[in-house]
């Protein structure tokens, strides 16, 4: 398989609190988009901090997904990365934002697998 | 929690082909890195693909870390993200470079949690 990937790191603020915190919500959530991006997928690992917060990943045949969640901020922290050049990561990370309700969302995408990269600002999601 | 967090992008190339390939090794120098960084492990899930490559993550109290492998190619993808200002993910980064007997790496830091941020260019490991 070719080293080329596409990452891209969004910041989501402004979220739905209550889902922030619903962990089988979330899972739900990103199992879905990954299979919305076109992903396979191979593990499902996720975690319930107490007393708020949740983290987890799915890991794709093309990468993976992950978050971490900050209901008492309305912060979530998200990764999307694929590898090769026929899934877009974007489309999982912008399912993934409207789902929890971002209001306020910036990404930036990040080339990998291909040496030293000029790495782009954050933007609007 | 403070949704302040460091994430380490790298890139490591010319590695030991065999460590690679080698998903418990990988398993055990994830968990290592993870806790000679000082972090608190929740989740550690990886997966073997054929014929070729591991992709795994660890989950930490403070976020996460990732690997993608690619024996072929000699290369793995790393990211290394720990919320707080206590943990130092280039501890980690760093930790995992040498056992994987990275001759060339690059890597960035992204601060996280912050809103749009100022991302730098990849630079040596």
């Amino acid at each position: 398989m070719d080293t080329m990937g596409r990452h891209v790191i969004a910041e989501l603020w402004e979220c739905n609190i209550d889902k922030l915190n619903d962990m089988g919500l979330i899972e739900k959530i990103f199992v879905n988009a990954a299979l919305k991006a076109g992903a396979e997928i191979r593990e499902v690992a996720f975690h319930k901090f107490a007393p708020y917060g949740v983290s987890g990943v799915v890991i794709i045949s093309e990468s993976h997904l992950t978050i971490h969640s900050f209901p008492e901020h309305g912060y979530a922290s998200i990764d999307v990365y694929t590898c090769g050049d026929v899934i877009d990561p974007n489309v999982a990370a912008e399912y993934i934002a409207e789902s929890l309700e971002s209001n306020r969302s910036e990404k930036v995408e990040v080339p990998r697998g291909m040496g030293p990269v000029e790495v782009s600002q954050f933007k609007a999601l």
